[in-house]
Parts: C-alpha cells; structure tokens; sequence
C-alpha cells in the first residue's frame, strides 16, 4: 500500500471504536471529518486521471476480493446482527443487516454489471466549433468527493462505492452503527484491493468513527465535500435535506398513481393495476392510489377490486367506488390522509373522478412528484394527461414499476429522484458526474 | 385580462406600497407570498401547455409594449433615480439603476433575440426503444415557478422575465427597495401584454409590496416555489444561498487565473492577459491572477508587466517577478490576501512558479472554481492542465472573457454557475427547465 494514503492499521484502529459511544468533543469531530474529506479529495483526484481499463480493473478486483474475503465479512456481520437481535431490532431489519455467502457473491456480481457500463467520465454532452475558430465542448468530470449517509444495510456500502468509483469520485460513508462491523469490515476488503490495485486507498473511507455527530459534520463540510446523498427511509432523508449545507442528491418517497380513463382496456388495465400494487409493495415505484373516469368505473371497477381483494389487498375507497367492491374485501372509507400516504403495503386508495380534469387536480395536490401512469388508448387524453402532471415519471400504458434505472436502460441507479433540479427520476453514472467545459483557441482573444 | 388571474388593478395597488416600511405581521407576509406562489403555478401549468410560437409572440409583444411604453417607465425610473441619488447613492449604481430611451430599446433587443432562440422544452434529452418494446424518451420540461432575487438593475426585471417565460416559467420577482418605482412601472407593462395575448398576467408577479420579508418567505417557500435564482453581488447569492430552504441555482465569484507554461507564444499569452485583465474589470470572467512557470519568466515578465504598467494595472507581485516590472510601474508586494481576491478593478496578482503542479496546486487552493487559463503549446500540458483543475471553465490558448453564454453559442444566458450540480459554467435557457421520462407501453407490465 503506498504510504501517501492513511495506513490499513490506523484506519482500521480508527474505525474499530466506531460502536464506542464518541468521546471526542464537537471540534475534534470537525477536524476528524474535515482531515478525512480532504484526504478523499486527495485519492479523487488521483482517480480523475485514471483510465476507464483501470477503474474497471479495480471494481472486478473489489468483486473478487470481496468474495475471496467473505469469512472475514461474515464473521463481522455475525457480530452485528447478533448484537442487535439481542436489543430487539425487527425480524425485517436484522433480515436487511444479514449477508450470507449468497448475498455477497450477488454484490460481487453487480459491482462486476457497473464495471461494464460506460465511462460518463469524458462523455462530450455539447461541443462545436464556433465561427471564430474556438473549438468547445462541454465534458463530463467527477463531482470529487461524494458523502453517503445510509442506514443498516451493508450491501449499500458497496453499492454506492462501486457507483463513486465507476463515475470517478472518492466516497466518504456514515453507516448505520448497526452494521458497524459489517461495514469496518467491507470497507477494509475495498481498500486494500484498491491499494492492490494502485490506486489510493482513500477513494473509500468511513466517519463511523466519529459515530453520529460524524455523519452531522460530513453534511456540513461544505467545500470539501461536494455532494451527500442519503440512502435510506424518508425521515432520514428528510434529515439530511434539512440539516445539511453541502448540496443533497435526494432520492424520494413515491406516492405513485394509476389513473384509468374512460375508454381504457379494462384486462390491460387491471394488469398494470396488479403489478404496480402487489408485485413488490415495499419500493418507491409501486402503486399507491387509483382513480377511475366515472365512465370506466361500471366496466373496470369490479374486475379491478375483485382482483386486489383476491391479493388480500386493503382497498381504501370513496363511496362511489365502495359500491363495487367484491363480496369479503376488506373495505374501508377513505381519508384525505389516504390520498397523501404511500402505503408501501398491501393497501390502496380508491377514486372515482368525473373526468382527467379531477384526476390531474388530484394528482398534483397528493402525487409526491415519482410516477404517475394513465391507461387510456387515446393520443390526445395521453398527451394531456403527460403535461398536467408534474412528475419524474410518466407512463402511458404501463406499469409504475418501469421506474427504475435498469429498466429504463441506464444500468445500475442510485435511486429515484423526486428533485427537479440536477437529477429527476432513476439516477445513474451520470448523475454523479458534472461538467467542464473546455475551450481551445490558438490565441483567441475576445473583440 | 382574464378574470382568473388578479386583476392589474388589485396587483398595481399592492406593488404601490412597496417603498412604505412593511406592515403585515411575519404570518401575513408568508400566507401573502404563499398565494402568489400558488397563482404563479396556476399560471405556469397554462404556460407549460403553450407552443413555442405563443411563448415567441409573447416575447415580441413584450418588447414593442416596453418600448410604446417607454415614457411611463421613464416617469417611474426618475422618482426611484431622484430618491436615491437624494439619499446618498453613489454615482455608479444611479448609473446602473438610471434608464433611457436607448436602454430601453436595447432591453427590448434582447428579449427579441432570446424569443429568436431555439425553444428548450420538448427537446429530448435521450430516448430509446427498450428490447421489451417500452418507448422510452427523457424529456425537457419547464421547472415551473422561478423565484428571482436581484438588486437595483431594473433591466433584470425583464430580462429574467423573458428567459423564465422562454422555457416555460413563472417568475416570482423580488427586485431591490431602489428600483421599486421602476420595476412596478414594468412589471405592469408585462403583465397586460400578456395578458393581451391571451397568457396569465400571473407569469410574472412580485413580493416587493412586502419589502424585505417578502423576499425571505420567498427563499422559504419550498414545494410552491421551485428554484430560486439570486441575481447580484457576491454577499446577496451568500445570503440567498444560506437562508434559502427552496434548492437556489447560483452564480459564482470569478477568481480567474491564466498560466503561462513554459515554452508558450509570449505575444499570444500577453494578448491573453491584457484581454482578460483589462478589457472589463469587474466582470466574473475577468482575469485575477497570473502565474508563471520559471522557465517563460525571463522572456515573458518583461513584456507582459510592461503591458499592464501601461494599462495602469497595479500589479501585486512575489518577489521573483517584481523583478521584471518596468521602472514607475505600481508594484506592491503579494499576500496571501492577494492570492485570495478577486479585484474586480486594475490590480492582478503575479506569481512566479516552479511548475506546472506549483500552478495548479496554487489555483485549487485559491481558486473560486470560474474560469482557468493556460497558455501553452504543448498537448500534454493542456490535457494535464485540464485535468488538474476542478473549474467550470478551462481556456486553452484562449482568453478568459470568453466564458459567457453569449460567446460559447448557448444564446442568452441567466450568469454563470460555478456550483457542481445541476448547472455549470454559462446557464442557458436549458438550465431553467427539468426532466420528465415519458414512457409509452402497450399494456407493459414488469416481469
């Protein structure tokens, strides 16, 4: 390992009192932050200059060294998820803390996917030669260095260093102290194969050390670090948009709706219905609200209720639509509160509208601005149904779980924005790039 | 006008009172600036749904109603023009905040040439058919309602106005307390020649009737409002930037440097120099600091501080190239402080540097992260110089007063961006709008 870059030993020692409750006061934390952000910065440029060939040697070589270390990695998560079973955590989070052979061999293999994705690292987005003779062009460069604040699921350390590393930037994380070890643990594996690999080990460090009032200190290292995206729940996020002064990448909360217009195919639109509530009920893209044209209501209702009812779906409803509920379902009235609630359960809000114009007004008071799709096999209903909304996401007759950065075909994703500004929908490579632009003369001088 | 939007009488009424102290309570202020908020989204919904020619013919229309108008906003400019010069204003910010009949044809001009644009929204950013037939395409859309804050130039008034309303926006207007007269004399001249052609008056509003306060709960109105753009000096956007909750897109100081490798064409470099130093000293893109490398001191100190004495540059200088200064040129010794400042006025800073990596590591510790300089006429020094920077801009053999919108082909611009995300270097009209993935399917679901 090159000695520019902090020793395996000291980070380890560091990052090894990571579940001690911290001792240091507010200013050594600063520094503590401040000293390793500006490390990161040091190892990021470095990786600015590397070739693609080399960045994608060391993220095969991650993949394998990960899987090659595994004992080691499991051991530790042992540790975690032993130590927080016994202090109660849920069956559900200590399923998300726990690796297994098969888990890490799957880390491996999508680190290994992002390896073989482009470069958008000197991707030219605009260029010309101007009638001067000024030859310009707009290029894709690293944002540096990249904070990631996430909760107790290690496989997302890898996930965003993999990402970092691919679009050429340093990361600096703040895991839950949950996967404390887990996390020590990964992060060592990724370090000494970067070291391996010669590039600088400080491309992936950590501020568990400093426990929380690190991560506080990573949100307001303004300057040093250029980017912090949170990855985990909507309170955490909301967190960090609130407290933090270094710009946020926010992934969003999808309160996602299907509209069906009058019209629509009713089989085509129960499918997308069925795959947007039940196929995975936990993710920002499925379904969360239906509203029905009051003229497709007779048709569609009935088929539709029917078919959530039978996937032991809760239907929160209006009365209109109560009527056609099926015989058994669980029926209950609906609230303003329903309209604003992703359930991210096995549970719907149910509408009948008198026409788009009611949808749209209702979408834009509760949508969260993710995903909104309408069935419906007109152009122009399409057409206005895609202006009126104000969403990351459109889609015309299909399923709300298209939102997605593998789906759409940009690879690996680092989650869905719900922003406007920077990055809006499934954020790739790209998204953790910005750009430079270059200008060559031959002595140009403006007039 | 239409009967929808505020009528121009209420609106007039309310702007009337915005040089008396305020008197609303701090809840009265917010739910007043929350309502133009909500009717400017009204109004950019209607204008999101408008064709490129409508926006165009409003343009126009715009234009010929400030010139027709001209005499009334005259009338106006000359009360705010008289109160102010009375109170102490100094010379040149009654000349930046005085009007003519000329300035006034030539901001009419400009909102001539940006309606001569190519329109942003609709344009496709990518698209693709997927493999499992998905349509898929990222689309432009406008951002929505756009918050400018600006000091006492009423020609911003318009000109954010017709960028805004280009790509589809609503502006919400917070003009400085010294322009009042003028910008309600304009901002009604707006209002009716849109509303004359058939657009909502409420594209463009303004908080001025609630003074100061009205500008903060505009900063604070995140979810109503949906960017905010400070226009003015540097302690304005550092207020905007820390006080603001909505996302803030900002234009940066220029601490702008030229290079002046080893080996470079000492004419081409002294042209270079004298045109980014001396041909606008208080603009952004204005050269700051020159450096040298030891090896071109010899040749090129002489001629270039020769030039700069002439041009009755003061110049700051190390040790090294005070050396080479001509006899009565004004040489004062560097500092830190000089390194650090971006003048804005005939002062440069000179440093002569060992090499390359001495320039670039003095330009990342000093740099604002503007516009960078290099003259060379080595390749792998300009890929290296490139690629060691972290600046929006990088001239190669090219002045530095070139980082302008205008001069890199992307038409008007709304100022240059030295942040990271969303937007960097000249903002164009592309700048003001987002994304929307529009996906059409034929009943697609997710397997």
């Amino acid at each position: 390992m090159s000695t520019q870059h902090t020793s395996q030993a000291e980070y380890t020692a560091a990052a090894a009192t990571a579940d001690s409750p911290p001792q240091a006061s507010e200013s050594e934390v600063r520094e503590g932050v401040h000293a390793i952000a500006r490390q990161a910065k040091v190892a990021a440029r470095a990786l600015a200059a590397a070739t693609g060939e080399q960045k994608n040697a060391a993220l095969l070589a991650i993949a394998d060294a990960l899987v090659a270390h595994a004992p080691q990695i499991l051991t530790a998560n042992a540790q975690d998820v032993e130590r927080e079973s016994a202090a109660g955590m849920s069956a559900g989070l200590v399923d998300r803390l726990r690796l297994d052979e098969a888990r890490i061999a799957g880390i491996a293999d999508a680190l290994r996917e992002v390896a073989a994705l482009a470069d958008p690292v000197g991707e030219v987005v605009r260029g010309q030669s101007l009638p001067n003779g000024l030859r310009v062009r707009q290029t894709r460069v690293p944002l540096g260095v990249v904070g990631v604040i996430y909760e107790a699921r290690p496989n997302v350390t890898v996930d965003v260093a993999g990402l970092a590393l691919k679009s050429g930037n340093a990361v600096v994380l703040r895991g839950g102290s949950a996967a404390a070890r887990s996390n020590e643990a990964i992060i060592a594996v990724l370090r000494e194969a970067l070291a391996a690999q010669g590039l600088p080990a400080d491309l992936v460090t950590s501020v568990d050390a400093y426990g929380r009032p690190g991560g506080v200190e990573l949100m307001r290292a303004r300057g040093l670090v250029d980017v912090v995206v949170p990855r985990g729940g909507a309170s955490l996020i909301q967190t960090v948009v609130e407290q933090s002064t270094v710009p946020v990448i926010e992934t969003g909360v999808g309160n996602c709706h299907l509209y069906v217009d009058a019209g629509a195919d009713v089989a085509q639109a129960v499918a997308i219905l069925m795959n947007g509530k039940t196929q995975r009920v936990g993710v920002c893209n499925a379904l969360e609200t239906l509203l029905v044209h009051r003229d497709a209501a007779a048709e569609f209702l009935p088929a539709a209720l029917a078919a959530l009812a039978g996937a032991d779906v809760t239907l929160h409803t209006d009365d209109v639509a109560a009527s056609y509920a099926p015989e058994g379902a669980r029926v209950v009235p609906a609230t303003a509160e329903d309209w604003a609630t992703e359930y991210l359960s096995l549970d719907i809000a149910v509408r009948v509208v008198g026409d788009m114009e009611a949808a749209l007004e209702h979408i834009r008071t509760y949508s969260s601005g993710h995903t909104e799709v309408i069935c419906t096999p007109s152009i122009a209903a399409a057409r206005r149904f895609t202006q009126g909304v104000d969403s990351a996401a459109v889609m015309v007759n299909a399923s709300s779980r298209f939102t997605d950065g593998g789906q759409l075909g940009l690879g690996a994703e680092l989650g869905i924005s719900t922003q406007k500004l920077h990055a809006r929908g499934p954020m790739g490579l790209a998204e953790l790039t910005t750009t430079t632009w270059v200008v060559e003369g031959d002595g140009h001088i403006r007039p």
